[in-house]
């Protein structure tokens, strides 16, 4: 993936041009300046530069969109002349001109922004062509044919773009012919049908807009720049900005390039290509290809493509000089390349080269596969990964061996497996989400307005386009599985249902996609554990020469442990000693425990809960043997373990015998207005001893056991919610009295550890008093981020939304840790602790824990480990690799 | 009020003394010496020095009773070895002998720590008695009813302290004794009747002990002194200690005297006296005494003594003498005094003296005499008044014109008027308090073991004792309402019911106390605001020279503004609008509001609110004409203006007529897990804009309307609970534009401010970031304190009190701000303002603007001005000149 900062090298550049040039004569600008020419822009100069044939242009740089926007949507008078100066200058060296009935000039008009966002700009070809000109393009080509379908293929796009109108009107007129004709294909229409349909889609223009449609190919190129700057802030755009963090400010550039033509006929087509495969990063020639048609149509996933190496047999010599081209990009950028080509009459030109998106599996692939190849390095390959991207590999798939009921097979468009209640809308896919259910998004074919419903759905199927088209695209970039062109599946959405080999399926029926397959499954199908490829171990074992960071895991069950520890972690950050006390069989006792009156009772009812508690830890300490085991004592407000219902209450009193008042009572009074800010964590424990007490003597009753064994292991015991050194003092000194009298009564002797969460405000700024009490810090960012911000988890999802499309928040900071607020704070308690106690341990174990943006703050605030959930520690091994790598750079 | 901490000049002294010896010879120790000789000790040796008459002896020191408790509860060899040889002096200079038969030693054994603690330790007297002894004392004395009635005195104490028995076991025999004979008081009963006493006496304790009653004088000795220290460690005195804020660590003294006796017939007599009268302050000695006893009877309020002026009768040479050396201390000690002292036939002992207790009033009228009389400067007369206990002055006392039942009249032993529900026992007034309700404390007599219910009682009423009996000296020292020895009205605690003027009352039923007057009034009687002394006046404006800080108001409507300013307040620190919003006649509108499905139905509800805001406005404005008025917008949670119960639900939704279901969902919609962490403060304008829009254009109309009328006003807007520099911002641009549109509608011009609460950690931190869009900040600490503790104020009732009893908080956070924790955010934030803007207005506005601790922490931390509730403004112009004046000693 993209590094999106990649380029501010140039940022402090003092003057840019409003028009950067590219042609026979070289090109003013080059790779390096995206911020300038938007990636698509600066790639087109590179090309030129190399070499490489590319049709002669020009890109209005950003400023001038950035100016257009500051000067209330108006394009300067400056910038618009030197366009126009371009404009002659491509005039000249084609010996073309705008409006010339002869030899008309034909432009295309493409958006490129800084990152590359696939189909969320809008782009016009054939600029240029009016009914004289067209006519012209008639008989300069001798393909009548092709000149009228530019014509009205530059109508239906501009009069979308420019105009605003409503696309599927011209369209429908566009079907209405085909249906009059009795033919299927836009192919099948001759010129005459379709210089008939120019008319009537211009018509149709003045009717619906009121407006004449433009002659002046000035006017028209004016039109369509404004057009492109406008549809930076289209709310599509909004959105796929939002999803991949890109600032407003950088604003869009707009390339100018003389028309080539892929729709001249047989000997004439377009194709977009990888030049490794995107979706397993096998190093092959990867895509598709239409004959006899234009750019968008293979993108927009209207005609079904046929595979690039079918365009070998169809012209070879062209294919001949594609490999090499391809070759070349690659070794050029020492990336994998994602190209767009159109062949005119035979002759090749290129006409995009970037970055190619790619899945995660891919990336890793690739990654390794350059290195063996000497292309980048060890660090640039664990740089080339995105390391979010990694959790969706480690994700289960589906079982092979689960009996399964086909039902469709298109294009495995995305990998991973994902099953779910299908919906046929975006807006269906949110509700459902919102109501937590996992849902399949199901579409004919998907647009930019579907993605809202992409983004929360948890697979997405699509009955046409092919593996380049919107929905397979996007998915990759998503992570998420995606099966593409399923054309045995026949899907109504006014009806909201959809039909496979017999059945019908309607909204809310399950069924399970396998994106790297192509299957479609009706209902739930098991999955396996992943099989992790031989090229995921090599990255990780890379990423781990680079890392300062240990990685730990939260894990409260031998298996999350044993799951982390295939997955490399180095030991438990975060062992929940609560999750234990929810098990069926365990409840009643905690309950007996917590409706107590006396310390004794207390006792009685602590007493049954030792050996329950004593075995999970052996089984988790049997599991992580060697390795240190962080456990938390009880946490949560005691509240959260008792019935709350007038029904689960008289139940409850029944099964513990005792009085159904006085339980409802006790229910009453440990209700509490802020739980998150009330009698838990170790307030539990000054007020009730006993608790902790029998945790330390679980603890140190399953360490025997263990030591006995001949294991090793340095039970680290961790006291949550300290707010002061003499919490931590008192509950420090009853933990120890308590192992030293297990130890003595076992005469087994073993270390151990007594530490602290940092979770509260108070904890960091004393930290360098709170420090003298503990062995280890471990933050907490989870109730650190709810107390620092005070925005309680639970409740801020009806606000958080707001803030972070205000840019209030950058990102959700229970995701990302808060830098500037929660981070500074973390970083004071570090710098606090560490003056205390220079060797203090530090870790973190909040969910932070395992996203890549933390991860990198918190090896430069200097901790020790990071712990997140099993399934993340991959993410976290090459996040903290990250980290090391670009502090260094 | 003595300052606890005045002493700790000597703490650098290195080696201490066992024991420091008094007598005809001078004094080894001196007034300065309070920490190692206790107050009373200390004082004890400068009488001496400065030739007052007192009886000699020695003080052990407090070392020994800190070493006592280190060696376990032992008391040290040689510290035991030094007190054998002070008794061995204190022998030879009386030419007694402990235990001598012809002419025995006997002494009184007294704590003394280091801070008055009436009541709280214990005393044992007449030590060195045994039935040798005691025959020999009524040979030597010819009175052997003096001799017996000391003996068996002696008994009781000794047996109650040192031996643990229960008092009132003697206190039966000796009331079975009284009423064998037929008579009423002690001094009715003849020598023999006391010998028989004592046998009985010692009989008794050996049934109920075990233990033979000690006859060995050393032996006395060493247990009474192991007793005092004991007592130190008793569950009064630690609550006491806690009440006091006086460390464990300090440990008591031990004073061992010579006894003097003013039980020997009708020349004896005792007493206890103020210099000045402890109640109001007037210069006019003040005090009790009793013939023939001795000096418990009096602080005990066993008989109900006489007017010391009548001593002027009784004994006129011994009381001129010692109205010289009550003038003689004051000149001395530069402040009134409480005095001990005892005539033994005829000749006058001091026995003690120590700044007396007074009440707030007395406090500020004797600072200012003595500003008067030159005895002491400006500084130490603001520094003799201790803030806090200016606020009993300030409340309401009882209207004079109001219908009154009188139903009884006692003492007027701690001024002030208290109304509430009468109990009986300290633990149903601590439930009463804790259920909300105002209860008065009816007792007999109060004990040490009654302080946790005189804690939380309104007022106290006792029907025996005298105005230094313990419920007067106690409820004098909490500044809390007390009558006392209120004889009229009859007590059955075993029947919780009183008699007074033929009513019958019982637990629960209303009463009211005067404790100017000591009357006492059946039911609810109407108050009027305070008449402040001129004494007062001049105080507060002898505070205001000093301090440096602004004391500002929190006030909600024109009355309370109306008397903040009454006493002082500088401006409005705190306007909350949401109080206006709960009114009957509005909280419909806010409803209408709330469950608003659209920001049009928002806005129509919104609009309904707006006059009704402009003319809250209005009336405080007006009321603050010329001072600054800062004023919060919406705070709460929408929750807390909705109903909950399915019968107000259904209620409201007639009223509002709208749906019941509708409004039962958005009930529910509005539930938040953790409402102080939720959808509240700024964060419902970023969602809501409308709401502050309104509320901004409601204070500018009023703003304007005032304008107009040629009064001038400064508005503040404070944006509540920001956490980051772009939600002030946003916020600040929707004010500050709604204000410029209602200026310009209006054609009015006015300055305003904008700025925000600090009351998250994060804005703390991120105070520099914030400062840029903030014209002031002002600390919302009480907020600060739950989330920076995490801490629900509304739940830590649960666990608040282990945690200040375990010493964890030293005081309760929300009463008196941590400095540690919250403080140092305080701190940071004041330091990252000021570096963004120099001259940044910062203030602070939670209830700790009223507490004295917390406003010189604020004074030292560099705040422009406090605020705080009316009623404590004094306190807070009081405090803020402390911290002035205590900042430059």
């Amino acid at each position: 993936m993209e590094t999106l900062t990649e380029t501010s090298q140039s940022k402090g550049k003092t003057v840019t041009q409003n028009v950067y040039y590219f042609g026979s004569q070289g090109a003013d600008g080059n790779a390096s300046m995206k911020d300038v020419l938007g990636g698509k822009g600066a790639n087109l100069a590179e090309m030129v530069s190399i070499g490489i044939p590319v049709p002669p242009g020009f890109t209005i740089s950003t400023a001038v969109c950035t100016q257009y926007y500051k000067d209330g949507k108006r394009l300067a008078d400056a910038a618009w002349k030197d366009v126009l100066a371009a404009v002659s200058r491509l005039e000249k060296e084609l010996g073309k001109k705008f409006g010339d009935v002869q030899n008309p000039l034909l432009v295309s008009v493409r958006s490129g922004a800084r990152a590359s966002m696939p189909g969320m700009m809008d782009t016009i070809l054939n600029l240029g062509l009016n009914d004289e000109t067209t006519e012209g393009l008639a008989k300069k080509s001798g393909n009548a044919r092709f000149a009228y379908d530019s014509y009205r293929r530059f109508i239906q796009m501009y009069s979308n773009v420019v105009m605003g109108m409503n696309g599927s009107l011209l369209e429908i007129l566009l079907e209405d012919m085909k249906a009059a004709k009795g033919v299927h294909l836009d192919t099948e229409l001759n010129a005459e049908d379709l210089k008939k349909l120019c008319v009537s889609f211009k018509q149709r223009v003045l009717e619906e807009t009121a407006k004449r449609f433009p002659t002046d190919p000035v006017e028209q190129l004016q039109g369509a720049v404004s057009a492109v700057f406008e549809s930076w802030n289209t709310p599509r755009a909004i959105t796929y900005r939002k999803l991949h963090e890109i600032p407003e400010s950088w604003g869009t550039a707009v390339n100018v390039q003389a028309m080539v033509f892929g729709n001249m006929g047989q000997d004439s087509a377009t194709g977009v290509a990888f030049t490794r495969n995107p979706s397993t990063g096998e190093r092959k020639f990867f895509g598709e290809f239409l004959i006899n048609a234009q750019g968008e149509d293979v993108v927009a996933g209207i005609r079904t493509p046929q595979p690039i190496t079918e365009l070998e047999k169809a012209m070879p010599e062209a294919y001949g000089q594609l490999v090499k081209i391809y070759q070349n990009l690659e070794a050029h950028y020492k990336d994998m390349q994602d190209i767009e080509f159109t062949i005119e009459q035979h002759k090749l030109w290129m006409l995009q080269t970037r970055t190619g998106k790619r899945t995660a599996a891919a990336a890793v692939r690739i990654a390794m596969d350059m290195v063996k190849e000497n292309l980048i390095s060890e660090s640039d390959a664990v740089l080339r990964v995105d390391p979010a991207s990694l959790e969706q590999l480690l994700h289960p798939t589906l079982d092979t061996k689960a009996k399964k009921e086909l039902i469709g097979h298109g294009l495995p468009a995305s990998p991973g497996a994902a099953c779910g209640q299908i919906v046929f809308t975006p807006e269906d896919a949110e509700s459902f989400h919102e109501a937590g259910k996992k849902c399949i998004l199901v579409r004919v074919e998907t647009s930019p307005e579907d993605i809202h419903g992409m983004v929360v759905a948890r697979g997405i199927l699509t009955t046409r386009g092919g593996m380049t088209s919107h929905a397979a695209v996007v998915a990759r970039g998503m992570g998420k599985c995606c099966v593409a062109g399923c054309g045995d599946i026949e899907v109504d959405e006014s009806k909201e249902e959809m039909r496979a080999k017999g059945f019908v399926l309607k909204k809310g029926d399950v069924i399970t996609l396998d994106g790297s397959t192509g299957e479609v499954f009706l209902g739930e199908v098991k999955t396996v554990e992943p099989q992790l490829s031989g090229h995921f171990d090599e990255l990780m074992q890379m990423a781990d020469k680079f890392r300062k960071l240990k990685v730990r895991t939260n894990a409260d069950t031998p298996k999350d442990a044993q799951t982390a520890r295939r997955f490399g972690a180095e030991g438990i950050g975060l062992c929940r000693t609560e999750h234990m006390f929810f098990d069926s069989d365990r409840i009643d006792s905690v309950r007996e425990m917590i409706v107590a009156d006396t310390k004794q009772e207390r006792e009685v009812a602590l007493a049954k809960l030792l050996p329950m508690q004593r075995s999970d830890f052996i089984g988790i300490f049997e599991e992580m043997s060697g390795l240190p085991v962080t456990v938390r004592l009880l946490d949560p407000p005691l509240h959260e373990f008792i019935p709350h219902t007038d029904e689960e209450i008289r139940h409850v009193a029944q099964k513990l015998g005792i009085d159904e008042v006085r339980l409802k009572f006790k229910v009453k009074s440990l209700h509490e207005f802020n739980p998150m800010l009330g009698h838990r964590g170790c307030r539990l424990a000054i007020t009730y001893p006993e608790i902790y007490e029998m945790q330390a003597r679980a603890i140190a009753e399953a360490a025997c056991h263990i030591t006995k064994k001949g294991a090793k292991l340095i039970p680290e015991i961790m006291i949550p919610l300290v707010a002061t050194e003499k919490e931590l003092a008192i509950l420090r000194e009853l933990v120890e009295r308590e192992v030293r009298k297990v130890q003595a009564e076992q005469k087994v002797s073993f270390e151990f550890t007594v530490g602290t969460m940092i979770e509260l405000p108070r904890a960091a700024v004393t930290a360098d008093q709170i420090a003298r009490q503990a062995d280890f810090f471990s933050f907490g960012t989870n109730d650190l981020t709810q107390t620092t911000i005070g925005l309680s988890r639970d409740d801020a999802g009806k606000f958080l939304g707001a803030y972070v499309s205000q840019g209030i928040f950058e990102r959700d900071p229970f995701v990302s840790i808060d830098q500037k607020g929660v981070g500074s704070l973390v970083q004071l308690a570090v710098d606090l602790g560490r003056k205390t106690k220079p060797n203090l341990k530090l870790g973190v174990c909040g969910e932070h824990g395992g996203d890549p943006a933390s991860v990198e703050f918190f090896h430069r605030a200097g901790l020790d480990y990071v712990s997140c959930s099993p399934y993340r520690v991959p993410v976290a091994r090459l996040s903290a690799a990250r980290a090391a790598i670009l502090k260094k750079n």
